[in-house]
């Protein structure tokens, strides 16, 4: 066994919301990996190495992991929400598959918060029935792909979330999924939008897929879409664990 | 404003998953209500009572807690996992939605580690990829709506993840859910059966679809079942971040 690599869920950005376990890994760490803004988020001392990264290297980055493990080091890899959920355990695995000796490295992930449960436990219980979690972002995924997963998800009476909804490269997609949702679920269904949540830049707000416009979302913003039960009591949405 | 209600996940069975925030709304609470293995699980102190119940009378548990809080009682109810993902969340809201003063409780969610991502994590990560959550039980929904919704999630090349698989009470649906996937997927797609994941009773076992049998699973267990691009990587088994 060469070395250790930890893959850990930070949370969506509140503190108290960081696990034990991940703490812990964090204490016991001779390096920390990351994207920039989570690397940020660990306290520097003594004897830890952190290595920022930019934003769109996650095989470097888990190859970076890796090399530091190999010679000896105790690394953890951070990111936001949870690392299983559209984050960094996945380019861990792919970058452990293309080694040579992949049995040589001691592999734990970490859970954490993921962001659409931290945005649905402020909204109330939009996911409260069954649910899917679509990333939005073409990047590793033909945009074909996506309309068909959001038309077959909305026949399906999913509840839905998403992630990285839209961003600055491609700001005409999200258009066209609100589009889709409105032709497949109709103009009064719930959508909200959860902007950086447990952070003190925390926006909520849920309107009809008919108020809702693409200019809502920004790549800090989880979108999530109700099914056809999905309602509001008092300042809260949720979804009834119950379905005809 | 009359009382409060925080409805809290311990996470999936290990104390180093909860989070501060619920450690914080307990040590400050007056009443601590839910379903009884999961309150065994809060360390009980004085000043502090403690109101175990039994499964299926969610509704009954969650009037219970709005009207301590009626009373000036600090209600906590206590779901594993996280309350929002099939869980006591809802059914607060149901609850809430039925008194004629809901806008008298402040009302609170605090998210917690779903078994499903403890599960992943401890798998690797299978649901590295768009994914959906369902709830195999037909307590709350027509097995009808089960089905439609596997066949639907299954075209739409989602990897999944089933809460309540199998129930003494109906051990048939589960082995029909696996004919089903059997028959969409394919018999060589990758299933994982995590039970009771960081406890010490934890067992983690992943085969192919082929291979599956409807005895793996019972309430315990998180069925995971991967996409088309899931493969294995040492002990691991992951779903990689791109698709075709």
């Amino acid at each position: 066994m060469s070395g250790c690599v930890a893959v850990a869920g930070l949370g969506p950005g509140d503190d108290r919301l960081v696990t034990d376990e991940v703490r812990a890994a964090l204490a016991d760490a001779t390096d920390v990996v990351g994207y920039l803004p989570y690397v940020a988020r660990v306290a520097p001392r003594e004897g830890l190495i952190l290595h920022p990264s930019d934003n769109r290297v996650e095989l470097d980055r888990a190859n970076l992991a890796l090399d530091i493990a190999a010679e000896g080091g105790r690394v953890v890899i951070v990111s936001s929400g949870d690392p299983g959920v559209f984050a960094m355990a996945s380019a861990l695995f792919e970058a452990l598959e293309r080694r040579s000796d992949p049995d040589a490295f001691e592999i734990r992930v970490l859970p954490g918060i993921t962001a659409m449960l931290a945005a649905a436990a402020r909204l109330g219980a939009p996911l409260g029935h069954d649910f899917c979690a679509i990333n939005l972002s073409d990047n590793l995924k033909p945009w074909d792909l996506v309309e068909h997963r959001l038309k077959l998800a909305a026949q399906a009476g999913f509840a839905m979330a998403f992630y990285n909804p839209r961003s600055k490269s491609r700001p005409h997609q999200f258009a066209r999924a609100l589009d889709i949702l409105r032709q497949e679920c109709g103009p009064d269904r719930l959508i909200s939008f959860a902007r950086a949540v447990t952070t003190p830049e925390e926006r909520l707000e849920t309107m009809t897929l008919a108020e809702a416009m693409p200019e809502m979302a920004d790549m800090r913003t989880m979108v999530l879409v109700g099914n056809a039960d999905t309602r509001r009591v008092g300042q809260f949405v949720y979804t009834p664990r119950s379905a005809r």
